[in-house]
């Protein structure tokens, strides 16, 4: 049997507790899928003594995350913190310079310092997984960089944020108004107290520019991305598009065009009888034209703890057998 | 640049000169993914002198699948001549005793001796990959092998005929009857001379095959499907479905149950609301219950010369990057 992935793990959250505990409770398949074990050594969060989900005995504390990060003893950092600064783009970095694969879910830190980290992974020829994300559990990621290699894309569009096609879902099955809507999803935990990050459409955004790079092997560039949210959308839109045979989603779009790539958020008619326009409540779902075939459409859930860490642990199970691309499907010199 | 990855493609019908084209169109971006170029050197197929699509200038020819398998100047062996049995079987048997790695998209081949090959890759080393054999272009191996490599999967269903979701689409629709609509499938090319393969439910029975082993960690064996087509069903039937909220679609199934893996292929009835049911025409659609998430669904185009040399160039992709799987997604001794 060769040697165990060993694993530091910073940020232990809903989905950092997720991770622990379905490494825990799949570790014989995992084992025999990756041909060798897989073994959180380290851990790292704000607070130590918070009740968890998971079973944390026996894993060494280790207080500061970017020590973590470089630590002698673990061979993936697991950066699970979240927020496009420090102390996470400072431990993914460091982890990176040490020479450790990265696997992390936090889709601002990529759209933001995306290119900059993707180059340190190349340098220190280590693996910067991040299915994680975009789309929980959904394998967008894993689909564009290795499933459709071989195609050249047209466009791709999708409902990203779960919040946003919630709120839209039930205005519309229950002709209610948003503000209604967005107390609702507030107070079943699907909506933030402050929402503006997920209703305004800069989450989607973030996402967006994170598969455009994929798609389109363009610099992953935030600030790029036309973004308007769902705040303005009434129940009467929702009823117009509808006897127009519309739905109405928060979608985000990138697609080629003659003056380059275009990227934007905003809330669109789709036809009912698209795949999309079937998706409903806090589902996630995105399609890709490619040119030389008919599109492709991914749905699942798209965020919550164990859907998040499915897609920490793929990243993660990839490393274990060996599989190491560009972070961006081409190396940063290509994009 | 590091050396060219260098095919033999035997087997020159729609789907080999789609991934001849593919491979030539896509030759600066797939050299950008992979790190180095792919070529095609050199390719065999029944009939030298046919019209095909692609341009086959410049390539050499082999007159014998099987030398072709073993040729000096190849890395992989493109298998796409189908069949269960000899030449396919023997060429591959060939390619991979070599040390060559094989993509192939013969779901025949892998139904009924996926083991034995699987393990004469592991034997020397190389890559066996067959994306193409199971939903065209839609990235259902690497989704079940790679990326729910964390999830003990409880079910998995799907739409994997187009032929026959064609037929019933139109019998829906038009309400007319299996005899017209398979005989209008015929004319449009969607259904073969002699249709049985396809509507009798064996297509479907083989790719279920091939999928649940993936999905479960069994052996591959056709003969363990239960097999049921679609030949009987009246447009009463859909009728009837209909007026209770479902659609009738020929589904392949394998779940988990106390007794073991149940593998099934009959018409079911599958809820409207359902993303299954929304898949009409010569889709193909399947859809992964994990057991801690919900369930991810995926769409696509399921046959055709493009949609299939997709997923051929996926898998080459693959080895081009220096990806090597066990086949099954886990070693043939703990099948």
């Amino acid at each position: 049997m060769a040697q165990a992935l060993r694993l530091g793990i910073a940020g232990l959250g809903t989905v950092g507790s997720a991770v622990v505990q379905m490494i825990g409770e799949e570790q014989a398949a995992l084992t025999a899928r990756c041909g060798r074990p897989i073994e959180v050594v380290a851990i790292c969060a704000r607070s130590r003594n918070k009740k968890r989900g998971a079973d944390l005995r026996g894993l060494r504390w280790v207080s500061d995350p970017v020590r973590l990060a470089a630590d002698r003893e673990i061979d993936v950092f697991v950066e699970l913190m979240g927020g496009a600064g420090d102390p996470a783009r400072a431990a993914v970095k460091a982890a990176l310079k040490a020479g450790k694969s990265v696997v992390t879910a936090n889709k601002a830190l990529l759209a933001k310092h995306g290119v900059d980290l993707a180059a340190a992974a190349e340098n220190s020829g280590v693996a910067l997984n991040f299915e994680a994300a975009v789309g929980g559990a959904i394998p967008i990621i894993k689909t564009l960089r290795e499933g459709l290699a071989g195609n050249s894309l047209a466009r791709i569009y999708g409902i990203l944020n779960g919040t946003c096609n919630y709120i839209l879902t039930r205005m519309e099955q229950e002709k209610r108004s948003y503000a209604d809507c967005l107390a609702e999803a507030q107070r079943l935990g699907y909506a933030e107290a402050d929402p503006t990050f997920d209703v305004e459409g800069h989450d989607t955004a973030q996402k967006l520019a994170i598969l455009a790079s994929l798609a389109f092997g363009t610099k992953v560039d935030q600030s790029a991305v036309y973004v308007e949210g769902i705040s303005s959308i009434a129940p009467e839109d929702l009823e117009w598009a509808d006897e127009l045979g519309y739905r109405v989603k928060l979608l985000g779009v990138a697609l080629r065009t003659e003056k380059g790539i275009e990227q934007r958020v905003h809330p669109t008619m789709v036809p009912k009888v698209s795949p999309i326009a079937q998706v409903m409540g806090v589902i996630n779902a995105m399609t890709i034209d490619a040119d030389a075939i008919a599109p492709i459409t991914l749905v699942g859930p798209g965020a919550g703890g164990m859907a998040t860490a499915s897609a920490v642990v793929s990243d993660i199970a990839d490393i274990a057998r060996g599989i190491r691309l560009a972070p961006f499907g081409r190396p940063v010199a290509q994009l």
